[in-house]
């Protein structure tokens, strides 16, 4: 009856629907890197880069280029606004007032930037580039691959009518909901929403936040998306990633000083952060020597994050390790975040049940599951396996070589190098779906 | 941003939410039922009821009275608009212009009133009893069952939040498609939408349509509900109900004329109506002994509609009456119409292909297939059964036996001397899901 013509004007007047919508729009673990950066590493300069796992999505062909420059654009211009910094400020995140400090605060609403970047195709792929300061870098990260993979989400939709896009989110939230009930089945289960930087969109992952809470309410232990912890009054989540370990071993002078810089990252981590936000990731150089090599005081951090070596593996790994080193692994705890669906968080949690604090953090398959929901059985919709790694640190090569060989970061030359300090040998595990 | 102060607060203004929009929200064969009875017994007195022959759902502990009263007096408020009208004498149905006279229409514009009526509580049961001119009564059918229908759709709807009924209807959304789906596997289907009476609501029926016609394009034949025939430009289908045989049995003064009425009321049907609308409906007392003693006339009818029997079975017998009397069925059409789904609908159409036109109508399993779609597992949006019966004529009973003995109405002693006049036996059929 009612047509509301100032709306419908304003709808098409739209110059831009924006993708990433506030720089909290980010991993919590970026912002706590980000203030370690720019403490103990603030000349230092990078490079990034976006890397599509999955090749046979050729996203050069998917995703016009000048529409993504504009979402860039507009990311670029974004500021954190004064009631973000008031939150980052006066909330408690895991337990602990005052995780930011007043100056890195202040330098974060007058001085942050985003570096300057390159949108190149290569092999039919679509590769981001990204070089600066560290600083200016690490933050593109999350950023660039939800632009990505929110571009790709959107031209698919664009082919499909209004009802044919009805019935894809309405197959969409009968799977997520399916996953739910499973989910509820199991109180003592614990996970964390992991799922921005390869999510469908941003709205259906606000969506799959929103449901979990209603769904499973306590077992959601919080979100990495910060956005939608400040919004929703979630527990941020996360604590640091592969970028730190990559960053210190390439500025390492020596083959000694690389191999001690896995260890170096944690001692100068803990100097910034205590408590919880003291969980390994083991697994940059590989984990089994991580481990056996470790100083004893390490064995006291909180918990580990496994994320590329199968978790079953990991964790009793862990707990053996723990055991060899005198500590109660029951007060300790272990996350799973490499590509988990509901099944293998429910057998996660019954196989570790009493013998290590399980959780689970849960993002591609969470965020971005519409595999068989295209209404017509088209496969534009399911998701890719996107990264976006360090390149280089002050001129020098970046490497990781994970537990699972298909994850391995760097230069060919590099890799072998690495592997013959660290004593890593290739092992070839999963394919990466997610 | 912008909220609609003007619409907010209408939103709250609403006094009702009416279930009953337009008078032409009815099936398609209750206008032509009520033109054969306005033509030919006008002052004709008749009494109707409904009963839900699904007894464990208790209706009475479900819908408040008060609230279908308010219902019902919208829709004896109601009044056809002049543009429906205009489409009711200019529209072609079954590729006749004109099928209603000008004499009808000009009564429907300025005549037409819905009777009086009661709402009783029996058993733990609502019954709506109508009572008045046949004219009167025979519209409420379908606005009554609709009524109730959707009353105990909305019910248990006001039981679950937002987000649980965004879950609800992505599940039944996701049942829908994937039941379309496997139609447009096989072209050659022919479906009509029978679902008015016992929709989940208005709405849900209009997007069950809305996707059957994007879904199945051709393959859906019509709809019986004429306010979307009118409202979408689809075909209006059906033609006539049990309704009429069994006043016209009611109405007979001998037991001769009570068997011959089966057959007299196809002869004024024939006199009102053509071409496709000759379709048979044999079963009100019994299709066996309908077909044995039919005149040979009845065989130049086009079709049957099976609505009690098995349809193989059905479908078998009316081929082979069909030769018996030298008529051939491939130029025939069969139409399916008891408690169809899409398993049962393909079965038929490859069972009968090459051997009669086989055609489907699809009602309650098409507009208010809910189950285990509750997002807490309950089963207060299931379908029920429920009828609307013709019980007296002139005072007199009035009974159907039906090729299934769950399906006979009427009072046991009228039902026994039924029985005696047509030779028909009870055969109990399936039980009676909806």
């Amino acid at each position: 009856m009612n047509v509301d013509l100032a709306e419908r004007a304003h709808n098409h007047n739209w110059k831009l629907d924006p993708i990433v919508r506030s720089l909290l729009d980010t991993d919590f673990y970026k912002l706590l890197m980000l203030q370690f950066i720019w403490k103990n590493f603030s000349g230092v300069h990078v490079t990034s880069e976006t890397t599509n796992r999955t090749a046979s999505v050729r996203l050069a062909e998917h995703i016009p280029i000048p529409a993504l420059i504009e979402q860039m654009e507009h990311v670029r211009r974004l500021r954190f606004r004064k009631s973000e910094l008031i939150w980052l400020a006066g909330n408690t995140f895991y337990g602990t007032r005052s995780i930011f400090e007043p100056a890195f605060l202040d330098w974060l609403e007058h001085d942050f930037r985003l570096s300057e970047y390159e949108v190149a195709e290569r092999d039919g792929q679509l590769v981001l580039h990204f070089a600066g300061l560290w600083t200016e870098v690490t933050m593109w990260e999350i950023y660039g691959l939800a632009l990505l993979s929110e571009m790709k989400s959107r031209v698919a939709l664009g082919k499909l009518s209004e009802l044919e896009l009805d019935i894809l989110y309405a197959r969409a939230k009968t799977r997520l909901w399916d996953k739910i009930e499973k989910l509820r089945q199991v109180p003592e289960v614990r996970i964390s929403e992991f799922g921005t930087r390869r999510r469908h969109s941003f709205l259906w992952q606000e969506y799959a936040v929103m449901a979990m809470r209603a769904g499973i309410g306590q077992s959601l232990s919080g979100t990495s998306n910060t956005y939608f912890a400040y919004k929703h009054d979630l527990e941020a989540m996360g604590t640091n990633a592969h970028e730190l370990p990559m960053a210190l071993a390439a500025l390492s002078n020596s083959e000694e000083e690389l191999h001690q810089s896995q260890y170096r990252v944690l001692e100068l981590w803990q100097k910034s952060y205590g408590g919880e936000l003291l969980i390994l990731l083991p697994d940059t150089f590989g984990t089994t020597q991580f481990l056996q090599g470790a100083p004893d005081w390490v064995a006291d951090w909180t918990g580990q994050r496994c994320d590329s070596k199968d978790p079953f593996v990991a964790g009793d790994e862990y707990i053996a390790w723990l055991m060899s080193r005198g500590r109660d692994a029951r007060r300790k705890r272990l996350i799973a975040s490499d590509g988990l669906d509901v099944d293998e968080i429910l057998a996660l949690q019954e196989y570790f049940k009493g013998r290590i604090r399980f959780s689970a953090g849960w993002g591609t398959l969470l965020t971005n599951d519409f595999r068989d929901c295209h209404p017509r059985g088209e496969h534009d919709l399911e998701p890719i396996s996107l990264v976006c790694k360090i390149v280089s640190v002050e001129g020098r090569p970046a490497v990781k070589l994970s537990d699972n060989a298909h994850k391995a970061t760097g230069p060919v030359e590099e890799i072998e190098r690495y592997r013959r300090i660290f004593g890593t040998s290739p092992v070839l595990g999963a394919e990466v779906l997610v």
